[in-house]
């Protein structure tokens, strides 16, 4: 099969209240490829400027993904995004979002992507996630990210993409939003009846729920003493997601459950270092045996 | 083996966003004793006055709780509790608390409870729970919960109390003041260098974890769509696991994970219904089931 991720490639400035990394590497597609490019060969749609490090495209090039659909704007500058996480790692506030080359990106799908059977249009403008679906050609399964600030400021577009897509990932301050309900079991039924077949919703360090019509499955966050910075777990809980379902080429209640703890296994290597950092040294072998911990911390 | 409970037997005024309940019955000890009733015969130590219900005492007796160690006090008045609670169930106030009757509370353990196995302390005063230790013969395990009341007001005994216990019981605001840890990982690993050998972490709508050395363990709460009154679910929680403890006479990690479990049962029930309604009505088998759905909700 084949796995197609549409997203932001960009640079992040992030402030802990230990740490403060400028300009490094991040973005929603970038996260989830890396994340994916364990269990499968992702494909991107990206944009960047001419500023982007060449040393991180030859290492996406060596996580065998394929950049194909990365448009690099010659004279650009890449998007910019600076954030603060507080002592809560959920919570975290933008300081600052330089647009750049992001301003104008209309992705175009490559003709060598179209026949992908799984498409995933990560955190970006609803009016781009659904100007996707004209260009591919019946996916077997398509999901979405999204953020609060899309819920508040296009929220009927948004609204129209979740009725078309087949899986949602959304945190649990976004669903509250987005069903006005605080009870999270609600909330997460609610919105099996606004499109998606599969909501897969994330709680930091508080782990994970997986409804479905007929399913409900609940994992944990791995147990995390020191968590050095946040960015990009969510997407890469997608990227480990969508990157097994697609190299097991089934969409099964059991392969769900194990998809989405191999989600969480990938989300707890992203917020162990900086930025994309951990897939620097990240193995296999460490990625399964986290995932055999998993099953040790909650055998009863 | 015997447990027993010393804690609170009250009233309590609870107020949620859609209902509002006066005077019904409420206390630690009552929940942790009532839940502890499906797996063993607990004995309890409290204090009511003359004004508390008859039929309450005959409901207690008919689940087989031993009354021995109640006094009623002639002509006293029961401690009445009144709480709130925001849309948040796990956030709460107290408006208002009448010690009456427990202003003066020295509970004595009765001879026919001397002997007992396993001993809990429920949240009251440190300088209680520390008078406890005088009056028991060597109990094979002593565990403790308490309220961020305690943490601020009477820091010193309650260290002490802890050093001295085996299992203390705990929710995240607590633990996070007392160990002065964001990082709940860390916090719990924290408490087990201050005295006791197992910290029972409870997070709420989130579930619990496990610390004990060489064990850690993670349970998911049951998916409750409508919590209608959160009170007692702690110390229904403490009820089921040191209730199926004193019936399975073993502390090993299998037999600890599984009491967590049976814990969070218990304490899934109890948020059912208003005061300790729930427990009129549950039977056994519905233990029994939700404790396999339990296993069903996280099996991958």
């Amino acid at each position: 099969m084949s796995l197609v991720i549409v997203g932001s490639v960009a640079f992040d400035t992030i402030e802990t209240p230990w740490e403060r990394k400028e300009k490094i590497v991040g973005g929603s597609c970038t996260y989830c490829s890396l994340a994916a490019s364990y269990f499968t060969r992702p494909k991107i749609v990206a944009v960047v400027g001419e500023d982007f490090p060449k040393d991180t495209i030859s290492f996406l090039k060596k996580r065998n993904i394929d950049l194909r659909g990365l448009k690099i704007v010659p004279g650009g500058k890449t998007f910019h995004w600076q954030g603060r996480y507080g002592y809560d790692p959920n919570q975290r506030e933008t300081v600052r979002t330089d647009l750049n080359v992001f301003e104008n990106f209309r992705p175009e799908i490559p003709a060598s992507y179209k026949k992908a059977d799984i498409i995933f249009l990560a955190n970006i403008d609803p009016d781009i996630q659904e100007n996707i679906f004209l260009q591919v050609e019946k996916p077997k399964l398509v999901a979405m990210d999204t953020i609060g600030l899309w819920i508040s400021s296009k929220p009927t577009t948004l609204l129209r993409v979740l009725k078309s897509v087949d899986i949602f990932f959304v945190n649990d301050e976004e669903i509250r939003m987005l069903t006005n309900e605080r009870n999270l079991i609600r909330a997460g039924k609610k919105i099996l009846g606004m499109g998606p077949s599969l909501v897969i919703l994330k709680k930091g360090e508080h782990g994970a729920l997986v409804f479905g019509p007929d399913l409900l499955f609940g994992i944990l966050a791995h147990p995390c003493e020191d968590v050095i910075d946040p960015t990009g777990a969510g997407d890469s809980f997608a990227g480990g997601f969508l990157g097994y379902l697609d190299k097991v080429r089934s969409f099964s209640k059991r392969e769900i459950r194990r998809a989405a703890v191999f989600g969480s296994v990938m989300a707890s290597f992203t917020i162990e270092d900086f930025g994309i950092d951990r897939f620097k040294t990240l193995k296999p072998g460490e990625i399964q045996s986290r995932f055999e911990h998993f099953k040790k911390l909650i055998s009863f």
